[in-house]
């Protein structure tokens, strides 16, 4: 099969097809979107070798339990040993023994097939097409704030970065406050937040904005992926208030960490989410991502697709397996 | 009368005693407490210039309500606008306009007289004697944690350094959770931890201790001031667990915050807490913080009290006033 293998470099190579391993299923990848985290492993982030990529929408082709058989799938990525204290805690997601499927130990889904264990796997609703159910893995990382902080009608929310993540968490917000706005650098992005009615400023206007203290957020986003975006939370934030923080850091970002202390701000780390809430708002049309999509290209040019995909004005790059 | 001025340097100097603005008292110190912070101010800290100090206790000998004349008190040191948006929201400790005793716009407690409102004062009970009622604003900032987190009975809790703040906490902590440990590199200040009956550990211990997930800790407080402790702390704490940031750190340090993300952490900035809280522990006898005085000088020898203060084998150095 065809899959775009890393080690050092992205290399489109032809491997064979991955055998599943007990109580896993052998899927076949229809659809798969490349992520932030993809082009971090590209620089080198986690230090990952093998085939790349765990966003995707697939179909069951093999597996024990044959009701599986033909269905349509989204995959969790986190695959857990289920039985530390960890996995005993419900805390799966960070089992010290997990693979993370195309980040570590666990071949990607830029491939035409893919094993995952059968617990790892969500049935896609009829109603939602492929080009929406590949956003279930971000969507539900963008859900995962709302799993662990508060967001009222009425809270003040701030959105810093405009990139795929960004806007994902944006449309997440929008449904759980009237008062949000989302802060970023690109029009183009930005047009696609104010299609749906949402507030978008540049950052200085955002800095205006929230220079009196009545007008802080209670609740920023940091989503930019940058040190300064990091800053730029710190500062804006209502004394009390909460920043979250999605994106990880390639390198030491050297950061004036004590507007945390002096502000007494939490700073809540936020990792992946809950696939069935994501599976939930996709199937009830509360939100539409496919106008993040900026481009499909053939896996048989996923190496051109990654490239697309590291441009400035791109937002979701897709490969169609 | 005398005071510890600093202007770029700490100098004793004799300065009109302070009068008392509309609403505030004139008290005399009785006693006064070297923090950390006053260090700080020594380096450059807020760029502070007057009076020196905001740990104190005193004894108010003018104030237009007359029924204070006379008594003991210790004096909350953020002195709010109470107008504002966050005052009105109960936030007076994170008023944009505040002046703050000692540390920024607000003459100091390393006097023989300061002033303060009223609404700042909180009655000492008889009880409780000025050794122990000077540690109420640094007790209040220990307390402060348990007003922003919980922590139960069976909580794993780890407090790193030892210094006068962080030993403070552990006392505080120890009031809460069976399942402490603090970690530190002084053996002569953990034994007064010992003498509680609290486990201490050094930092390679700790490192061990904290290697396997079933042993990292809930909570880990971080009050070394240091970068490195911060990043012990996010290492030891467990996924989805909360880092309590304590200090302030004087420049802006290279941090990994990756944990944050990838671990889920929640850290939590905590500054100043709740004074009648820390007065009723002490009125309790709960806690006895006079084994962490370590000298006392009189006023008149305050700038050698601070440089005393400065070592690394001092804990709380207290000026007679």
């Amino acid at each position: 099969m065809k899959a775009l293998f890393f080690d050092g470099k992205p290399d489109l190579k032809e491997l064979p097809e991955p055998v599943p391993e007990r109580g896993e299923a052998l899927i076949k990848v229809l659809l798969a979107g490349i992520c932030n985290t993809d082009i971090e492993i590209v620089k080198g982030y986690m230090g990952f070798k093998g085939v790349m990529g765990h966003e995707f929408v697939g179909e069951v082709v093999d597996a024990e339990d044959t009701s599986w058989l033909g269905k349509r799938v989204v995959g969790e990525i986190n695959i857990a040993c289920g039985s530390c204290s960890l996995c005993k805690a419900g805390l799966q997601r960070h089992c010290p023994e997990r693979t993370v499927l195309g980040i570590l130990s666990k071949e990607g889904a830029f491939a035409e097939y893919l094993t995952l264990p059968l617990s790892n796997l969500h049935l896609v609703p009829e109603n939602i097409p492929d080009e929406k159910a590949v956003f279930t893995e971000p969507l539900a990382a963008a859900l995962q704030i709302l799993e662990q902080i508060q967001v009222g009608p009425d809270d003040r929310v701030a959105v810093i970065g405009d990139g795929k993540l960004g806007l994902l968490i944006a449309l997440v917000m929008h449904l759980h406050t009237g008062n949000l706005v989302v802060v970023g650098k690109h029009p183009e992005k930005l047009s696609i937040l104010q299609a749906s009615g949402i507030t978008c400023l540049s950052v200085s206007e955002a800095s205006e904005r929230f220079s009196s203290s009545a007008d802080k957020p209670e609740v920023v986003v940091e989503a930019t992926g940058n040190p300064e975006g990091l800053r730029l939370a710190l500062e804006w934030a209502r004394p009390c208030g909460t920043v979250v923080l999605k994106s990880t850091f390639a390198e030491k970002p050297r950061v004036d960490l004590s507007p945390v202390v002096i502000k007494e701000i939490t700073l809540v780390g936020s990792r992946c989410g809950p696939f069935p809430k994501a599976l939930d708002i996709l199937a009830e049309g509360k939100i539409d991502p496919r106008p993040l999509i900026t481009s499909e290209y053939p896996l048989a040019q996923a190496e051109a697709a990654l490239d697309e995909a590291m441009k400035k004005d791109s937002l979701k790059v897709v490969l169609r397996c």
